[in-house]
């Protein structure tokens, strides 16, 4: 095990240790939802935003430890927004990370409704982070408010909606299938283009691929983005340290999705620990838009800048900053 | 119009418009998104919520306008339990306040995500507080973490838990259905009694009157308690000041529920705008436990208790506090 691993194993631990007490905290509530809620945060991962978040914060010279809350916290959004993404009436998934999903379990309404506490939780474990002294109030609440943003309908959801309405993009026939659901939506909106309901900049120009990139910088590129922005934002980073780090945590963002496509082409379901369902789904994807080839290329390019970016932090600890470095490696390798 | 109504009328306007004006905000999100989390900000009501919030902060000296980012908030927040809760694998409702609801119109996953992106856009939209210069960063931080623990896990959402759990308990029929969904979770869980799906002090002596006032305190209670508490943690109360602003919010927030029980059995269709669900769903109600009588008795002694916990407080500006008092007066006429 190299130091990054265990750089990554300690703060994933630290992590794990965490969600587990701040779930014991909830008093009065049925242990059916608070057990439905543990079950998820507690199926593994490589807790990849939480570890960014905190490296983030510690490159800016703050301990782990400051920024805990809002590590768990950014976890738990995570892991909310599977639990609704494995919905019936989302992708209707049986397995997550090798094991059964949270509905397959507690039943459809009770997942519905752990999710909902859960995202709900995030916001109150953030705000604990105010009683950390290093970090403050002010920090604390300027935070708070930038990854809601990050979370919400100009990010990670909105994402998920333009996901949903790309699914007919891939395939004529998912295509036709998604169409015939617009057209039935339509007669109670009004008569609009498809464009309405992909994304905001609904002009003449919008192509496949402006779409792709859309839902590539938000759905899951918003929360990696968000958890690096946080550490910075928890921190205190101003004016051009923001700026490089914000780029840094965008090429990141990106690429992580990148990623994630290539992955579901080229490895085993059981490596996946879920089911290849982009293919099946006919899904607007990176790899069905540029191959396999073109999506590795951009991804090395997207890395390339994000380690650029990480060179122009000024008012830094120097010595803390290679775990981002390692990260946008990890990445890499994980491309093949 | 008496005073109170010109006064609910203004308030309720106020909030509309700033409700419009926070999704307009809203940059970046695929448009169907927007408008779905519109549709349903702009399906009326009688916005109780942030209407009790401005009123308690106006009774601790602030105005109507100093609270107004969190006063939006909690009726987002609102919102979107409506959304989830009308959903199919829910309450399956067609109707609400008159109109289609949120998913007979935009479709489930969409309803779904537009109920995410609420909920994640209360929080961006409450830290905005920590911008007005009468409340600042620490009382808003202190606020919406208070907000959060109402409208989760150990509140709201934990109510609504309950009361999924409890629909059985009505009739022999609705039991037995819901006793056959809790054994197929049970194989997967360890079996277990009915009382771990339901609230947490699940001792021997729980009974349905526990199981009952645990769901009124929660499931529409908690967010009434919690925007009256929101409103004065924003204004800096304290001490028995903050003590007895509680006990009234505890007792307006149970009434409230209790309201709804009679409003449930009393009113038509067309007057409540839904379907009057809970008979046919053999739901565990007030009215069902105590009759109509009892029920409107019990709603009468905690309205008077509310009114007395108004008396005692001290660092108030007395002039502010009468739409308090006529809030209580406004339940008790929703009685009959």
């Amino acid at each position: 095990m190299n130091n990054f691993q265990s750089y990554q194993k300690q703060r994933a631990k630290l992590v794990e240790k965490n969600l587990s007490k701040y779930i014991k905290k909830i008093k009065n509530a049925p242990k059916i939802l608070t057990d439905s809620m543990d079950y998820s945060l507690q199926a593994g991962g490589k807790r990849v935003r939480p570890i960014l978040l905190m490296a983030t914060a510690e490159a800016f010279g703050k301990k782990a430890t400051d920024v805990l809350p809002a590590a768990c916290a950014v976890e738990m959004l995570h892991t909310y927004s599977l639990i609704h993404d494995d919905l019936p009436s989302m992708d209707n998934d049986d397995l997550r990370r090798g094991r059964p999903t949270n509905h397959k379990v507690f039943g459809e309404d009770l997942s519905l409704l752990a999710g909902d506490a859960l995202l709900t939780y995030v916001f109150e474990v953030f705000a604990q982070n105010g009683n950390v002294k290093n970090i403050g109030a002010q920090n604390t609440l300027t935070a708070l408010a930038n990854f809601a943003n990050c979370a919400g309908a100009a990010g990670m959801v909105g994402g998920q909606v333009a996901d949903v309405y790309a699914e007919g993009m891939g395939t004529q026939e998912a295509h036709s299938t998604r169409a015939d659901k617009i057209r039935k939506h339509s007669k109670l909106l009004a008569d609009k283009s498809l464009r309405y309901f992909m994304l905001p900049p609904y002009t003449a120009e919008t192509t496949p691929e402006t779409i792709l990139n859309y839902i590539h910088a938000n759905k899951t590129g918003a929360l990696i983005r968000g958890s690096v922005e946080t550490g910075a934002l928890l921190a205190g980073a101003k004016g051009s340290d923001l700026k490089h780090i914000k780029t840094y945590a965008n090429n990141i963002g990106l690429v992580f999705q990148i990623v994630d496509d290539i992955l579901d082409v080229t490895a085993s379901a059981k490596q996946l620990g879920k089911s290849n369902s982009d293919k099946a789904n006919g899904k607007l994807t990176f790899v069905s838009l540029y191959g396999l080839e073109g999506s590795r290329k951009h991804a090395q390019l997207l890395i390339a800048n994000a380690q650029k970016a990480l060179a122009k932090l000024k008012n830094v600890k120097k010595k803390n900053l290679w775990p981002l470095y390692e990260m946008a490696e990890f990445f890499k390798t994980r491309t093949y």
